[in-house]
């Protein structure tokens, strides 16, 4: 018989939602905490110069003596890729499927966290977390071994699909296991958490199967060589172009480390099979005719630095786009990416490639569930509440419509945001005021060292550039040793510019001559009536407000 | 008797070709020339600080006693927004239809142009310009008073679409003159040049009634304030929302310049009708409840300093969101613009508001014609020769595919790039060189001051920010007096860094001691010698690259 429990489930999610990235959950009950996934995210170009945002995790840092577990749904960057930041501090075991915990191993050892505890289960299995038992059900989405996971605590089941989608088809022949969602509807779930991505998408998400009719078409048509960009993720498409090529008969090289990697990963773990001899290096290819090679790339978003972009670029160190050439761009843009993908298929296409890409052709499909599918997963669950996790607000929100559409009272919904503290008895359910979260900034080597002062300077600079004015004033009379002297970058061109910046010495000597008439030697208000003096007439010569920056040398 | 004459006809894009934006053509004939359209583009996102971008007119001031006129499609900035810089240049008049010669003549008045001949036309009207004739054809657009031109030469007739849809129900009453492009076909069309923005597209582009039906419901749904976001040029949509508004009885309120000064002016002109009373001032609306109130405003591109975004991020002047209040967003999302239109939705969802956007509902529709309104374009007018304007590469190339399956040889479509000069006789069509053109940039007040190394250095102080080093030296020894200070922005925060700033100002001061014990007094190798310490320095420890800038004084 089961032990009755007066305390209290608490459910924080450090990231997801408002958000497509850095999904990362926390469950709590009493001294017992486990994290369902710990992904990062991409930053927006507002961020600049900043190359990964991880979820703020100074809730988990502040409690890691209750951490039990990590438990991993999947093995793409926005549910892993924060986790050697969370590894390098605490020690915890972390559970997940093969592939997701190949990835995670591999980028461990990338970021030289040296001590780690990686524990392998499958779909079906169960693990016990400090008061926790959490059970892993197999799902569908566009990497092999994705799974939902339910969370029994001492007040109920909670249900958490992870990403997913609904494929009667799938690549791999693992269906989404219908029957353990329904089990535990009926058993009783008091919350189910489900991905919110495609919450404004009507009717059914297609199957990966459908994008192999589509390449199939492409390949049997291509009489050049086939250059095919995806997500190095997305592990489904690489293993339908392997099949693709198997099948027609020519070569596959993997351009680029990350997807070298996942492939390397995937294939030691049998996730995607190739024959013998297939695979070859890019060295190896000009041994073959054209119509015989593959080539597989990064680059699908129009990521400057990423193989398809250099190729479109023609900076590509060993590959040349020659008419002839296939080019399939098997992704859609993520939300910010539309103008550079669109400049690289320009650029494609006047290189003279035949290039296939989404708008015109099947060749890409979701790997999250349209509508008609969260409508399933909520009727198979019949949860008690209901979280939507894993969009943006606006997706949340539909999601909650689709619940309430359905019959969960709409008090039983929660929307909140990251941070929210989610408590939950066997009975009720409630907003329970919020912890610590919010976006690190990992920037090069430094992790949270970048914040909003150096975001907004480097805002500043980027938008109307720099002027620095350096002064050298004598130690013991503060008069003038040296300068005024000006320094610009990123605000005009200088060489052309000459007479304003005479001018602009000129604002600056007048300042200094006040300044000293007045017996002013404070530096600080020497600097304020520099910067303003400047400001003031550069934005009438130029309508510019560039970041001026006085510097006082004392000798 | 028509003349005989042996000369060439050479059409000139200097904009439009292989972007959305800055549509520009020359027609030169012997020592004729008509410019078609003067329009404007925005910066792309990687054009740091930039305001707007002009085509690089070089070629038309070299040839400026050559230029006859200027003649107008329509009234969009795109084809409109760079006059003031050709007019303060050139004396030369412009022909067009009423709306767009009065939003010409604001933005002169804004841009304070003293000197400037605008001739009003009307559709069916045909000027005379040097050896060429100009015809206006009435045509569909997002605007009304949008015309196609027919250019007729000495070697035959162009006809230009401008930016078309074909509306058989367009809001104004006024349908594409197909007659007239019939006609033109049936007498000979040398060169057909046709909008390609929707070339991708398949079908036909719905009208602009159809919008009128769904703002019906929306209308009639609300029961708060009505807010509505689009273009401040898509007078269509105003038109529409003051039509719905005199309906349902609502007061309309038109917030912001650039949305007030259309609407002035497109009602002064009679092409926004509007019962007595109806519009009323900001200062007003609490008069009035909010069902009966209908609030006009731009923001619907997600721009930061728009009305709509001020109002979504609680920073508006004079309007708050409330719950209750509609929010219908009259627009679809220019490539690049996505991510901060869905940020605009969000905060509007999260204020309560009923969000109406692209994705739900029908309150927008295209003002350019698709891929079966492109085909009827080119069997109407039937043309020898075609060149697609007014598109990305991708959708010229597109348009191309889509002539050329109506019969035009694939020789006698020219895909170019603007500067491409496209020579014709009355026989023959190829392309004859180039002329100078590409983008300049307007940054506050300068006009093409701003180049690509001034953007570059804006580029490097985005991502990794500036660390400067002052020095300064003895005047007659060499030896430092002061210094080395360093000042940082962007990069670190210093308060955070100081042993590395610490360490880093050790390291110059080193290079500083070897270039003294090496005699090295040179300030160009002192300054790239502390360049380089500190830069590998400051690499290994932060893995960025900060612009280092080093500045010496001499006392």
């Amino acid at each position: 018989m089961r032990k009755k429990k007066s305390g209290k489930l608490s459910i924080i999610p450090l990231g997801g939602l408002g958000e497509i990235g850095k999904n990362m959950n926390v469950f709590q009950y009493g001294d017992d905490i486990v994290i369902l996934d710990c992904g990062l995210a991409f930053p927006d170009e507002d961020m600049l110069g900043i190359d990964l945002v991880i979820p703020d995790m100074t809730y988990v840092f502040e409690n890691r003596d209750k951490v039990r577990a990590v438990v991993l749904t999947h093995g793409h960057e926005d549910h892993i890729g924060a986790l050697s930041y969370l590894l390098r501090e605490i020690d915890v075991p972390v559970y997940g499927t093969k592939l997701p915990l190949g990835l995670v191993e591999g980028r461990l050892k990338e970021n030289r966290v040296a001590k780690y505890n990686l524990v392998p289960v499958q779909p079906g299995d169960v693990i016990t977390a400090g008061v926790f038992k959490v059970g892993f059900i197999q799902t569908n989405h566009s990497i092999p071994d994705a799974c939902g996971l339910y969370i029994q605590s001492p007040v109920g089941t909670v249900v958490h699909t992870g990403d997913f989608k609904i494929d009667h088809t799938p690549v791999d022949g693992k269906i989404i296991d219908f029957h353990k969602f329904a089990e535990l509807g009926n058993k009783g779930v008091l919350v189910l958490m489900s991905d919110s991505t495609n919450a404004e998408r009507p009717g059914h998400t297609g199957s990966e199967r459908e994008v192999a009719v589509s390449l199939d078409e492409e390949f049997q048509q291509a009489d050049g060589r086939i250059i095919m960009a995806t997500f190095s993720s997305n592990v489904s498409r690489l293993q339908q172009a392997m099949l693709a090529a198997a099948k027609y008969n020519r070569k596959v090289a993997v351009l680029g480390r990350s997807m070298a990697n996942v492939t390397a990963i995937a294939q030691d773990l049998g996730y995607i099979t190739a024959p013998e001899g297939m695979l070859i290096g890019t060295e190896e290819l000009k041994n073959y005719p054209d119509n015989q090679i593959l080539i597989l790339t990064t680059g699908s978003q129009g990521e400057p630095m990423a193989g398809l972009s250099r190729m479109a670029s023609n900076t590509h160190r060993s590959i040349s786009i020659n008419p002839g050439d296939t080019v399939l761009i098997a992704a859609t843009p993520i939300p910010g990416n539309e103008k550079s993908v669109s400049k690289t298929i320009d650029s494609l296409l006047m290189l003279g490639a035949h290039v296939v890409y989404e708008r015109a052709a099947g060749i890409h499909v979701s790997g999250h569930a349209s509508q008609d599918d969260l409508q399933l997963m909520l009727n198979l669950t019949k949860p008690k509440f209901f979280i939507p996790v894993h969009g943006e607000y606006r997706m949340l929100k539909q999601h909650g419509k689709i619940a309430e559409a359905l019959g969960i009272p709409s008090e039983n919904i929660f929307i909140g945001d990251n941070g929210q503290v989610f408590e939950f008895t066997r009975e009720t359910g409630r907003l329970a005021g919020k912890v610590t979260a919010g976006r690190v900034y990992v920037d090069g080597l430094g992790v949270g060292d970048i914040g909003n002062i150096v975001i907004r300077d480097r805002k500043q600079l980027a938008e109307e550039g720099v002027l620095i004015v350096v002064i050298t004033l004598d130690k013991q009379s503060g008069t003038v040793l040296s300068g005024p002297d000006l320094v610009s970058r990123g605000f005009v061109y200088v060489r052309d510019s000459s007479g304003m910046m005479q001018e602009a010495t000129n604002r600056v000597k007048g300042v200094l001559n006040r300044c000293e008439a007045r017996h002013i030697t404070d530096w600080a208000s020497i600097k304020t009536q520099v910067r303003e003096a400047l400001g003031k007439y550069l934005y009438e010569k130029t309508g510019r407000r560039p970041m001026v920056l006085p510097i006082i040398m004392e000798a």
